[in-house]
């Protein structure tokens, strides 16, 4: 496996969106010394069936959920990369705050979660990919998609 | 436009509330190094008509969501200043998770939050001002307060 | 009272539960520098009859979510002695975000997270043990615990 998170990228096959622009007063990211904070971004609609909107438990399944979170990581990728011009830059995934948009009775927000999870590790490797992480459930989310995930990078 | 926090403040003839003292066991802020962590904080009630509690979808609209974003802003800055002598020794919002009671159908938390962010920007500029950003809803928050915002500050 | 959080420890005849260990994709802590990143901890089950799932408002009374968070709390110290090597590494607690599993109705969650806020300033004093803070209400947590927590700690 390649050891450049832009070469993973490639052999994954995965083309990341364009960069999100800012849907209300606030950056995508903001770096202070060497980490970068990262907006509460949700999913990329990466294809005509990604699932997008709705909430789990009620509108998506734990499948559909997960692959929400993975298309959320997606977009936070492009974010990244627009703000460090390559996604080499990351030294590692620090935290994640992972927001799933939940009935009271979903109860399974880390499958939904390891999405995104995932992702980071197939980008940046098993360990500096997998971080510290929170993954809750909230009653609603901007435009009702379906998983919010804020986070921390280390980078070079 | 004056270039000082402090100064801006004063154009924009806004008044700081007393700063706030923890209700509970924790401190306002705790600083390391340059990073100024600031707790959750509540609104002020600025006027006899600021919104303070209530929940964004049933007992509060849009527009008074924002108002009490704004009034979040005003006790965290109140904070700030207290906590460092002087909003000058604020050298940029870094982040901000902004936290807003909200019932399961309401779905415009980002306009609710550019309460908050719009001061910041008012009184440290469009950029130092401008941080990253998450906003979701909460099914509930202490004492019915329409908004909880924590958030970190680069400081001198 | 003795000044080392380990011999606190001892004093106060805690015994921390066997560290956990991430039952999704994610670390349980993550240390940049002198900051340790602390992972969504829910509580670990000290006696038979610690309060570890349910909502505040329904299935917890505001006792009961103390004592939840103050397991949440043992959790946490647990991760980090196992990181650290020894507790008497931890210079302060950061701040904490602390989401309690919640009502609609129910207001009181800085009465609930003080359950943990209290056990941290016993373990590393009046000063060191406690940080900023927020605690907020959930509609939903993993597996239905009755509070998580997230944290950061500043670190030898």
């Amino acid at each position: 496996m390649a050891t450049s998170a832009e070469a993973r990228l490639e052999e994954l096959k995965l083309t990341l969106p364009a960069p999100g622009r800012p849907m209300a007063r606030y950056k995508m990211a903001v770096r202070v010394g060497n980490m970068l904070y990262v907006s509460g971004h949700g999913p990329a609609k990466i294809t005509p069936t990604t699932p997008v909107t709705g909430r789990c438990g009620q509108d998506m399944s734990v499948e559909q959920g997960k692959e929400c979170a993975r298309a959320v990581g997606l977009n936070i990728l492009a974010t990244v990369r627009d703000q460090l011009g390559s996604l080499d830059k990351v030294k590692r995934v620090v935290k994640a705050l992972a927001m799933v948009n939940s009935t009271p009775d979903f109860l399974q927000h880390p499958a939904v979660v390891n999405g995104f999870s995932d992702l980071m590790a197939e980008v940046f490797g098993e360990d500096a990919g997998v971080g510290a992480r929170s993954a809750v459930g909230h009653v609603a989310l901007p435009n009702n998609i379906g998983v919010e995930i804020e986070c921390i990078f280390e980078v070079e």
